[in-house]
């Protein structure tokens, strides 16, 4: 388990992420013993949003922990809000949007507890930052769910570094996390300042799109996940490793800020690749070949 | 109006800006007469700098206050030091450049003083930031000014999030505004900082370019404006609004920061239409209908 | 002499850089002379790193410090550690990356005393912002490297503002520089935030390349260095400067941050230049006249 912050909420190293959980083919009973599964495998804390599978990946998850309600308090449950997206099911949506109102950000939380048959939220997140967002607004959100129990530990998601100091000053508590993209092809948070937040304030960081959409896998017009796949292979024969997933993975867990990863598949394999790169260690040389691989030059 | 920061200077939601008045053919007696229009339509605020209308407009401008001084005390003064720029009244510059020295900011104050025929300003703002500024010259020529009662508030504009901070720690008061760039075609105040600074601080920003300088009018090679005049004319009607002028406005106002808007226009009909800005109120999905018509593409 | 902080280091403001010394054909006594005829000339500070040279020319300087050791006490010697370069002489590198675990930081600074012949060096920076660094390591070498002696000061190189922020938030005693590049064709620290936060420290930025590494002598292809150049060579004559290079460095000296400048020549006659620079002052025009040749375009 990974300490997110010093207020104390612990997540599993390894996230796996419920986004594509409506193409996994997997309904009620199925679905339960899938999340058992992964829950002895030891990834136990899941990570979900509203917006997920149509507005729908929330209540598929709960069907299946309803036939087995116990399960709750062996699992973490993470999920975001905030955002409004064009779907069928939503026809008055008619642009995608954010809504970080207070009112907003409480019905929604309180529908995600409904979906996901539980009474209370390990973690939520504001999914984007909202260009319209008051901060004293989510402020208000955050603290009427944490003081009925709804949530326990709130964070953000995307945010940059001025946004999240400008929500963090409206509370009185810190933000335990910030979901933020990275990857071997996407090293943003590695300059942009934001995983120096994360050291300072601290905290750990969850990481979404740790294998960079698939792009490692199989792009021929695409220079730099050519460069890198070619590292991320040799790395792999000299560390042993079964596949390049646990290898990039690995170089992701491998930042001082002790990142969390969201995993994005269903199948098991792929999860216990990425359990792989839990007890996989790169040197620094291996590590910084990957970076140049990536950003197609020697570091300075 | 509208409370700038907690230290209490209040102007006008809409703020008639001087920076052309010299093109609008008025002078003396009639430009009184139309100061007193403006007023009788409740925009008591007046945004000056010394270097309007080649380091005329103040005077231009005092010389219709000296007609009737009591309108002074009825009204509130912004004006702007810190720019040199070349102009034939100014043979001695020869280069456009900045100068934020205590001696020169005190002297450029007392001069729009004089020229505005009042004893003192209600808002002072360094025009741009100098990339020679040292904060402690600034400082100075601020406390210069307040002592001796020439200067109510004072504030910036145009700095960066870094800059502004660093200005107010030298300080023992509070920078009062940021007057930036922003429109429907200008978005970097969202993006960059600004904002989450101005409801940091809280300041509220003021607002120059408001209309993006007349892109929003008839250009044909202008497709990031013409995406958005499309969208402004759909929710032009939609909310029964006269123009898209005030839709254009008042999706700025909406902005969370509590902005003030520098207008550029003498006309009596577009400050009306800036004024029908405020009365109205944009749903969240026709502000990002706009944004994203700007963006041109979605929001993530 | 320049006090880089209120923390009470103090350098010279010109600092004759190491990096170059391999070839400039001195070794032993004749390195000797130049180092007692440089110091003769009031520039007491030597910058060094320990790459210099393919890790060589910190000992070339300690051997001429060898012949005549109580030189030292009369200088004040900077180092830098934390980068890995490939280079011959360390086979095991295959891949240039940075080191800046406190194992790595306190073994560098160690061997960066015996190969200068000292005991204690007056400054040790991080070399260059490690991706993998956790500021806790470096404040542990910066503790152990202050409380045995051997160093007196601490700071870094080439830190974003951010990254400078987060180290010194690990620590109970201020950075007190970071060195930097800037120059009139490198114009990145005026608007990113560096000087900002040189200000606000307050601390003295070092300048590496100041000549912009050769690109104001001769470059036909260079359009923003033709254009600086031709308006070095107006001020001067204006100045009666002997030559640009003295204009250029009295360019970087004119900002507020009071910086100092690394030197690359081992010329006498280029030393004599530099500090010919500290005795020019340029009007704010000047100045601002070099600044827009360098931009391209006048300020706004």
């Amino acid at each position: 388990m990974i300490e997110l912050s010093p207020q104390g909420l612990e997540l599993t190293q390894i996230i796996p992420g419920m986004m594509r959980l409506d193409t996994w083919g997997m309904r009620g009973q199925a679905l339960l013993d899938w999340i058992k599964q992964v829950m002895g495998m030891g990834l136990t804390s899941f990570d979900h949003a509203d917006i997920y599978g149509g507005y729908g990946n929330e209540a598929l998850f709960g069907d299946a922990l309803r036939i087995e309600p116990s399960l709750r308090h062996q699992m973490q449950l993470v999920t975001k809000g905030g955002i409004q997206l064009m779907h069928p099911n939503r026809p008055d949506i008619v642009v995608n949007h954010y809504n970080t109102t207070a009112e907003h950000l409480i019905r929604s939380a309180e529908q995600s507890l409904l979906n996901l048959h539980t009474d209370y939220l390990d973690l939520y997140l504001v999914h984007r930052p909202d260009m319209l967002m008051h901060p004293s607004e989510i402020a208000e959100a955050f603290y009427q769910l944490r003081n009925s129990g709804k949530v326990r530990h709130f964070g953000v998601s995307n945010f940059t570094p001025s946004q999240f100091t400008l929500l963090e000053a409206y509370l009185d508590f810190p933000l335990v996390t910030n979901q933020v993209e990275f990857s071997v092809l996407h090293l943003d948070p590695l300059y942009d300042g934001t995983f120096d937040q994360a050291l300072l304030s601290p905290y750990a960081p969850m990481i979404w799109s740790p294998l960079a959409g698939g792009r490692l896998f199989g792009a021929t017009d695409d220079p730099q996940a050519q460069r890198v796949v070619a590292v991320l292979e040799e790395v792999a024969r000299e560390v042993e490793a079964r596949d390049i997933d646990s290898v990039a993975l690995a170089w992701i867990l491998q930042h001082p800020s002790n990142p969390t990863i969201i995993t994005g598949s269903g199948k098991i394999e792929r999860l216990q690749s990425a359990l792989n790169a839990t007890e996989l260690t790169l040197s620094r040389q291996q590590w910084f070949r990957i970076l140049v691989a990536s950003l197609g030059h020697n570091v300075p």
